[in-house]
């Protein structure tokens, strides 16, 4: 498996990679589940990149879409124009929500999805005269973004850390809904659940609840804390809240959303329906940057009685290209029974991780919903501490799993944005049981290997003592 | 012109528009400079929406490339991977400018530029331990995206107003470089210059040199404030200015560069070279959400001492698929002398706007440069004051030449982010001149036709007394 950059070559390339000295490895080309380099070696995509990958890569059906939409129209700026592609999408999407979701609102990418998910939110209130709700309540641990406003949400503490001096003091975070790390031991699920209650609760109140806008959270949260669905029961004890003082819920299925977990939304397992939703990602499966902004009809009533015009504008907004990527992505997705591919073969995958793994001493935990799954690390089951954040544990198992031919998404700071190491795995909708077979065993392995090591090295806090 | 849709299909539609009220065109299909509505009516694009068309609509060879590219990869995760796509364009738009800028940053959109603009200006500073440097300047009357970060550097009133709340008070404002607007009667652009200098020198030792990150200006101003070039010597002023109290200096070019004004980076003709551009639009000319943030060796050397890697990663960052179009579109534009002629055509254009408007009493000034042009509209061209908001003179223009066939782009705020209006001209980079005879006399026909019915309709500030 060569680089074929050396770590000098990458000095002379004009693209600034992710990291300034270790050198990425060439993609050549992609087909359906796997990747291959450019020495030819097949990696198996165990997580679609972040979870992108939905109808597998190089899907003859959605380049054929692709194709035909270049021969038509791309770019027109939808000041002025709109395109049939992008129409048929939100009808699409909406078909089967009606008196749920209104509306919805495309740009290219989950960071611009959940900004303009802030806008909307301020804008909100601002046409009601309501001029003071501008705070933002989020949970720590939690990701919505790389631009400043869901930056600002986020909770993730390295990845704000240089940019804490611009953040404004009107977002603020409450905990976390994870059970297996903050639930009290002799602590009820539903006592868990009525005590972050109470903490919004309260932190609306300390803020003021006229001056609440918004509180944002992911229905099951991502990156951060690798696939971590809240406890039974949470979004509805958290909706009650929101509406008692009028502040909006907005739910973040960039990552969690479009089919991922077995719904295209994640809170219909929840019982609820949130004001508004952001998707991405799976949405348009790596064939085109397309997020997008569900919104509730609450906003077309403010804002046809007032200005008419959210007042947010891209130039990508509803790009047809996109467009059709993401219509073909998700006609595959209906017609082809994909959804429920995700369920049977996220319960198998479920099944297959928990067998493979339940003797290993650095699994904490194993969880997620659907085709979406996180594995967090500890140096001892029984105390739950993590892993020394200096190992890199994460990584150095991720790094493993790939020499083994599979792809997995590795994460650290998963306690507390500091310590705690995780990987995720997310493969296409339409994964096989033989591709689970390979990813569990290739995850299984790259665990045992740099457990193995570590445990023939050190006596600290990564042997289970 | 049929829109096919009327007012109450727009409110079934499950899109959110631009307007709730007004019905966009359905656009059929596009090509070259045309753009063609449902009904068939054919439209000069003489403004490729918001200045993104470079190429023409539908190019053949840009066609060809990305439809090569979808069949052999589109999405890899950056942090494992590269592709050779993306580092092709990377060194295409680098090897002119070697020493001057060192490594490009693609993402999707011009927001999303420069908020990570923002972001390396205060990591760049954060790895030398100047935590304090989190202060931004900025100009009124700016333009700088959608996003958080940007809409907080941006100076355009109306388009901040509901969010106002959320702006974090690190964002500091001065004056705009107009001198059609703001130069003193009597007084020198070299003096006026000097003026704009100085006081950029105050607002630093105001706010501290060392809680300073970054200037950030558009080259060439272009949405808010009609394609306004700065006074000459300007950023020469300027950038003395930044060096002296080590505050970096970020040009915004998502608009006016990529070749729109006759070379690829718009600073070029300003004499200098500032430590980050960013671009997009023009870029990959409609083909695919592209931007790209360029940036001085300085950030290289910085965080090549410290972290190795920039805090800030995108799903699409060097997506492939938008990678192999920009490619295409800049391979296009070197390879046929594009920018040739968009400083020949610039000319001509220029020439015959100022031939077909001299008589208009409500043409106050046009200007710009290259393919990039705007037309301020006032009430009086001696008293230069601008026409009342409530007519929203700027639409209505466009609308008239609309109506002739001719798609340009309109403004409203130009002089104080409330009042003023203008439209923009921005054509495709490989326009002809037949072509740019019929987007003036389009325009020349649109203005006098709203120019004569206010005449005769107000005795108010929109006649020229």
């Amino acid at each position: 498996m060569d680089k074929i950059w050396s770590s000098d070559d990458i000095l002379e390339s004009g693209l600034l990679h992710r990291s300034l000295k270790v050198a990425p490895y060439m993609a050549k080309n992609a087909s359906g589940s796997y990747i291959y380099l450019q020495d030819g070696t097949e990696i198996l995509d165990g997580c679609g990149g972040a979870a992108v990958i939905s109808v597998g890569h190089s899907n003859p059906e959605v380049i054929e879409a692709v194709t035909e939409q270049l021969k038509t129209i791309t770019y027109v700026h939808t000041a002025e124009y709109t395109t049939a592609v992008s129409e048929e999408l939100a009808n699409l999407l909406l078909e089967s929500y009606k008196g749920k979701v209104a509306k919805v609102y495309f740009v290219n990418s989950g960071s611009e999805a959940n900004e303009a998910a802030i806008k909307m939110s301020l804008q909100y209130f601002y046409e009601q005269g309501k001029t003071e709700k501008t705070h933002f309540i989020s949970r720590k641990q939690s990701y919505h973004g790389n631009c400043l406003g869901g930056m600002s949400l986020s909770g993730h503490v390295v990845r704000r850390e240089p940019f804490e001096g611009i953040i404004s003091s009107n977002f603020h975070q409450v905990s976390p809904a994870n059970e297996y790390r903050f639930k009290n031991s002799g602590e009820s699920t539903a006592d868990y659940v009525k005590r972050l209650a109470s903490e919004l609760e309260e932190e609306i109140l300390k803020i003021g609840p006229e001056k609440v806008a918004c509180f944002f959270a992911e229905t099951i949260v991502g990156a951060t804390t690798a696939c971590l669905p809240a406890p039974e029961g949470y979004f509805k004890a958290i909706q009650a809240v929101c509406q008692k003082y009028d502040v909006l819920l907005a739910l973040d299925e960039i990552m969690c959303g479009s089919g991922r977990t077995g719904t295209f939304f994640a809170w219909e397992a929840e019982g609820i329906v949130p004001d508004i939703t952001t998707a991405g990602k799976a949405l348009s499966g790596g064939y085109s940057p397309l997020s997008a902004v569900f919104l509730a009809q609450k906003f077309v009533d403010v804002l046809g009685a007032g200005s008419n015009s959210f007042n947010c504008g891209h130039t990508y907004q509803s790009f047809a290209l996109s467009s059709a990527a993401g219509l073909s992505v998700q006609k595959i997705i209906r017609r082809d029974g994909f959804l429920q591919n995700v369920v049977e073969m996220g319960k198998y995958l479920e099944y297959s991780l928990k067998q493979a793994l339940s003797s290993s001493k650095v699994v904490g935990n194993i969880r997620g919903r659907g085709l979406f799954w996180g594995i967090e690390f500890v140096s001892s089951r029984a105390t739950k501490h993590p892993i020394g954040a200096t190992i890199h544990f994460g990584y150095m198992v991720q790094r493993a799993i790939f020499e083994e031919g599979v792809a997995v998404y590795p994460g650290f700071g998963t306690v507390d944005g500091h310590s705690g190491d995780h990987i995720l795995i997310a493969p296409p909708f339409n994964v096989t049981k033989q591709q689970i077979d390979r990813i569990v065993a290739a995850t299984s392995k790259g665990i045992s290997k740099i457990e193995s090591s570590l445990f023939s090295v050190t006596n600290g806090d990564s042997t289970d003592s």
